[in-house]
């Protein structure tokens, strides 16, 4: 693709390096931030300026935060002995959401994938670790992604975890709610006849 | 979607203007850029800026420009008899790409949209006349989108054009290149039947 200006060229350069973004959609970005008036795009240009200097993460979970201690971490009516360890922020929005859970949270920052590189030392698992080594914590959930990578992550943490006396789970498995069975993956239906509930349980849950 | 930062939200904000941008969608944007360092993020944020300050627009076509006359229109070896009228500098990228046009360009900016509130007088078509007022001119493509939008456009620079002396054509509409019958819509198959061509001229293309 040949742009008539460098300008154009390397802010296409940029936003083409944003995750799922080819060169024609950054293309479409640019064209349509070209089309914004000049106060705009600088409110927009000084918007991502400040990211790199603003945002702070919590010295406990890893959250993004405004302060040393996030918002969670620092309120008393949260339940400080239960920590649920996710992948990123975008997983604690998710399960904010549903406003079942009234727990802490730690971020990892990532899970174990050799095949990208990234391996336990490059993981939030030490804070982790510091965290437990306090005392106050009774529970885990490990709630990472139902991947490959995550078992593995899982896997990692279980053992690491294990000289602690804490009661360690996972997210539940199985047919996702309003879903048709024809439509559920082979292997998500099969472990879900697997680990079956006693029909009392899931009804006392609604 | 509660987001732990206001900063964080506002970044979330401004993401999500552009086309095609939902939340969850700038939200990944922006935590992509969060992982980059600050000197990227500088200069990411730097390039925007830029753009509403430096880029400017051809004073004759209204391309993308550093220069008041863009390349094309100050190039000497291009056939400024002939203007290819476009909706928007994308436009002008396809044709360029495809190698087989050597006229000039002339950007609409739009195409006429009675429900997006774009008339006749939003667009660049008093600098057309213009152009055309001058005589060099002897021949116009409207390459416009196919659309009831391209074609009320086409149908209202037809009009508007029609005291030229001048050789007007649009593109031509029919199968593309390289598909299956079965595939290709009722509406252009028809077409392309109605618009058939002399065999000897369509191998003569080639």
């Amino acid at each position: 693709m040949n742009l008539p200006s460098q300008l154009l060229e390397q802010a296409v350069e940029e936003f083409s390096k944003l995750p799922g973004v080819g060169k024609k959609t950054a293309l479409r970005y640019v064209l349509h931030l070209l089309k914004q008036n000049p106060d705009e795009l600088k409110k927009w240009s000084a918007t991502v300026a400040r990211l790199s200097e603003e945002i702070k993460y919590c010295n406990t979970c890893f959250a993004i935060s405004e302060q040393p201690v996030c918002e969670i971490c620092s309120n008393p009516v949260r339940d400080h002995s239960t920590i649920c360890i996710i992948e990123d922020i975008r997983d604690l929005i998710a399960i904010e959401n549903t406003s079942q859970y009234k727990g802490t949270y730690h971020i990892l920052g990532g899970i174990i994938s050799p095949i990208n590189g990234i391996g336990p030392m490059d993981l939030n698992i030490n804070a982790l670790v510091k965290r437990l080594e306090e005392g106050a914590v009774k529970e885990i959930i490990m709630a990472l992604p139902s991947t490959m990578e995550g078992d593995t992550t899982n896997f990692y943490l279980y053992k690491k975890l294990s000289s602690f006396n804490l009661s360690v789970s996972t997210l539940a498995r199985g047919v996702p709610v309003g879903d048709d069975l024809e439509y559920t993956d082979e292997v998500t239906l099969g472990q879900s006849i697997l680990l079956r509930v006693p029909y009392e349980s899931s009804i006392a849950r609604k």
